[in-house]
């Protein structure tokens, strides 16, 4: 096992030994199969990684790892409400399959458990851990607020798009990997210098989100192309096409929000003006751009490049992901 | 000034120093708006007179006070979506003037903002105080999912009505008076007797409440006297008659579910049968067996008669309320 899975395996180790109370049964259920759905677990490897690359004792670091895993699944949670997301990894979501005051009761929960986890770690950590922790939560929810002002508005700048996933997505990395340093004891310059490579790591996969959902290799039972096209979702490639084409972009804006024709006509429609105005080679400069950026505050950071290999081989290969 | 005002003026300028963000609006305004509609501000007081009980600084205590009052409106905020309540404190509930994905979001950030505020004390109470603090608010959830589940069940038990209300209610008065204990460097022994002391006084609250709900004084701008009647709401008097009736409950749990009288006609009915089973008195026994419970856990801590006075006495002018 090299050291990425070694970690891995001890994520989902500590994930199995996670047991909740029987009762209230319609407030633990809930919690108990949003876990079991899985996912990357990428956060909490985060947390672990960057601990150990600082040099700190994993074990240290394994039960935020988890908390902070938690907080984003009930985040997830509370998000499939608003969004009215019927599916979440292929399964029901906890919304549908219970109702909506179930979902919000166990996310709440799920909160309050995540903050117990944050909790067991270096006592001369934790202070700093849980702060940084809701200090996270807090732009967290800031940034789907703007998600949801968005939809509503038609005058978004790529600068506040740019805010919004750095809200809604890149704190969360960040502060995964800010969490593993302080408490492997790091500095203040490398904590620091770790948060911003995490803030620039998430700005370059959300974009890589928003670019795969359109230009991405289709797996066998993946998700359908376009489905941010289809729903009108205003992500990057539509905001570049929009400021591009100034203001003759009023016949790609009515398209794009328009839900009248069939969804693969839509879908093929503005992929074309994506190709005419270059949108994927602007999205994979951007991309790059951040990517960069990111690899110059590892640098920074006062340990060997041997030291920080590790980590950058790993976000290496969720950079090169083409679906 | 007599120490209770005192302290009573150091939570609402506390509470007027609190500046929240002005963005994004639809987070913040919500969470001002909660704030402005007031209350009583018990529990911070709790925290506040538990501290200056035990001879600590309640320096150290007014951040946790504060946190403890975001999180305690954190969850009236949820629970009014659960509930559909329109309105809280005579004033429009925050889902109804905004909308349900509004009153998620801000009740996820006041949590947030809650457990920040937790961490603002003595540096050796802080991991004490915040594991309380979210161990107190998985109990609250689950009594909340009790609440709902009970509004389904038809078999519930006087004992479990009495463990839904201590969760519900009950525990985080008792964690107010164990955060101030705690902060102000208590003994593990005191700190369990104000425990109790808050789970006896909260359960005597509770029941005071569904008491003055039927019983009560009607005050000339007050609630209309029984709306849990008029709602059907399970209290513990419902169920003391239910118990004592035996087989020849159905008729009342007909009528108590009923939606189909007048609601003064029903509250009449209702409290004619409340009459005949002396529910009043036997409301007001198990309410003074708990008060003289909770006296009873006070006598235990480790201070003279005189260092527990204030709080005997602010407790005791909450519980002769007859409105």
């Amino acid at each position: 096992m090299n050291p990425i899975q070694d970690l891995q395996q001890r994520i989902d180790d500590a994930f199995g030994r996670i047991q909740f109370p029987a009762h209230p049964a319609d407030l633990y259920d809930p919690i108990t199969y949003t876990l079991g759905l899985g996912g990357k677990r990428l956060r909490p490897l985060l947390v672990l990684s960057s601990c150990q690359m600082f040099g700190g004792d994993t074990s240290d670091a394994i039960n935020p790892a988890i908390g902070i895993e938690l907080f984003h699944n009930f985040t997830l949670l509370h998000d499939d409400i608003m969004d009215e997301a019927p599916l979440r990894r292929g399964k029901e979501t906890v919304y549908k399959k219970w109702n909506s005051n179930v979902a919000i009761l166990a996310g709440d929960t799920m909160f309050a458990i995540a903050n117990k986890f944050m909790l067991r770690t270096r006592s001369q950590a934790i202070s700093q851990v849980v702060e940084l922790f809701n200090q996270t939560a807090i732009e967290v929810c800031e940034g789907q607020q703007y998600d949801m002002d968005y939809e509503k508005r038609q005058d978004i700048t790529i600068a506040e798009y740019i805010e919004m996933i750095r809200l809604k997505t890149a704190v969360l990395l960040a502060a995964s990997l800010k969490t593993g340093a302080i408490i492997a004891g790091a500095g203040a310059a490398d904590c620091d210098y770790i948060y911003q490579f995490g803030i620039n790591i998430g700005l370059a996969f959300q974009l890589k989100d928003d670019l795969l959902d359109v230009f991405g290799i289709q797996e066998k039972f993946g998700k359908v192309s376009g489905g941010d096209i289809i729903a009108g979702k205003k992500t990057y490639l539509y905001l570049k096409v929009l400021e591009s084409a100034g203001q003759h972009g009023e016949y790609f804006r009515k398209l794009y929000a328009s839900h009248d024709m069939e969804s693969s006509e839509k879908v093929t429609k503005v992929k074309e003006i994506f190709n005419q105005m270059n949108i994927e080679q602007h999205t994979r400069k951007l991309i790059d751009e951040y990517y960069q950026k990111a690899l110059n505050e590892l640098s920074c950071i006062s340990l060997s490049s041997e030291a920080t290999d590790s980590l950058k081989e790993y976000t290496e290969g969720l950079m090169e992901r083409e679906n």
